[in-house]
């Protein structure tokens, strides 16, 4: 590794404005193939093989990755560590955010039970409800707190990502009380679109409905084929 | 409507190949504005508010949904209605695909209790699990059926679209054994891509984790900026 770290391409720092929000927005699937392929043990790949396993071209894979170098030694294909680990970094896995889930049913339970957070370099470090029915059970090891007591944690503890997974009616009041406290970094799944381009804070809206509308969509147009 | 009805626009029949996959992947977030207008009794827009409202250019609004029609009289905007009536008839909405959902975990639970099957017209008709503990238990108004009853369930029953929810490490030996009792589409949560391109399967694997990452990314790309 240390010829390696040598070289120039290994020591070059990219930073996020280097890289295309189009790129960006791919990079997420190639941060989740390379970690797969690292827990295969699997060091070094070509941008052929990676097209094969990815079901994109090679080109377009040169394209999207070769800014962030990692090549090694020519014809020997990709440094899969090396590259997992600028994804990481450039797409924030490396900044160590913490996160709260804030609506502790079913899906905040799912999302506070799964490998989700702790796979991204998130720590989830705890869970809210309004219902008194919940706060006070144990989930996957937090014990889920009132929401009264948001504040108070706020003002005592570092929290860079809210989980929003409460009825899409108060969505909106929570987010912006949230905002005021300092928190800009919203994960909404409460399947109403939020913004809150005032308060700088960064949003991201989950509608997992759209995938299952392109499921419909590809089943309706596969019968329209079969029925030509 | 009478009128509208009989305007050439209006009888036009579109066929899911006259749209671009480009414009397919936008649908869905145009079918949730146009659901939300129409909740709110809003019949008619311009590309100017739906712009507005959606953040995105009126061209590319035009652009995306001018195939479509719906415009009524000139300078009237579209007609909300029949807008959405194109668009989930594109998107298979009026197809009355069935569903279940194999995983009555956390995940499972929350998406049978959930209105985001029928919302756009899948019906939910059973849960299954293979847990013995989970077997038996009503979630939602289901009551949650051994896997090893899968095969005779699908025998008696048409269902278009199987909801994976289970652990990734059995997800594949499920799907192939949907595929052969002929259930031909399937929404992978088991956050691991699966493909069945042989057995004519449609796949639609959902990575939620990427939207976190996404979320992450811009956080530090805002500090960084900060910084600057």
């Amino acid at each position: 590794m240390k010829t390696e770290n040598s070289r120039n391409e290994y020591s070059r720092r990219i930073s996020r404005e280097d890289v295309s929000p189009a790129v960006i927005k791919r990079l997420p699937r190639y941060f989740r193939y390379l970690r797969e392929l690292l827990r295969n043990d699997i060091l070094r790949i070509s941008s052929g093989e990676l097209s094969k396993l990815m079901h994109v071209t090679a080109s377009q894979i040169r394209q999207d990755l070769n800014c962030f170098g990692g090549f090694g030694q020519q014809g020997y294909g990709y440094n899969v560590k090396y590259l997992y680990g600028k994804i990481s970094d450039i797409l924030g896995v490396t900044q160590n955010y913490n996160a709260i889930i804030i609506g502790a049913g079913n899906l905040g339970s799912a999302l506070a039970s799964s490998p989700i957070f702790e796979k991204r370099g998130v720590r989830l470090t705890a869970l809210f409800d309004v219902n008194p029915e919940i706060v006070g059970r144990n989930i996957s090891g937090y014990t889920v707190q009132p929401m009264d007591t948001l504040e108070n944690y706020i003002s005592e503890n570092t929290v860079n990502i809210a989980v929003l997974t409460m009825p899409k009616e108060v969505v909106r009041e929570t987010a912006e009380r949230l905002a005021v406290l300092g928190v800009n970094g919203i994960w909404n799944f409460a399947s109403t679109e939020i913004e809150l381009p005032e308060q700088n804070v960064v949003v991201q809206n989950v509608h997992m409905g759209d995938s299952l509308m392109t499921l419909c969509y590809e089943l309706a147009k596969r019968s329209e084929e079969s029925r030509e």
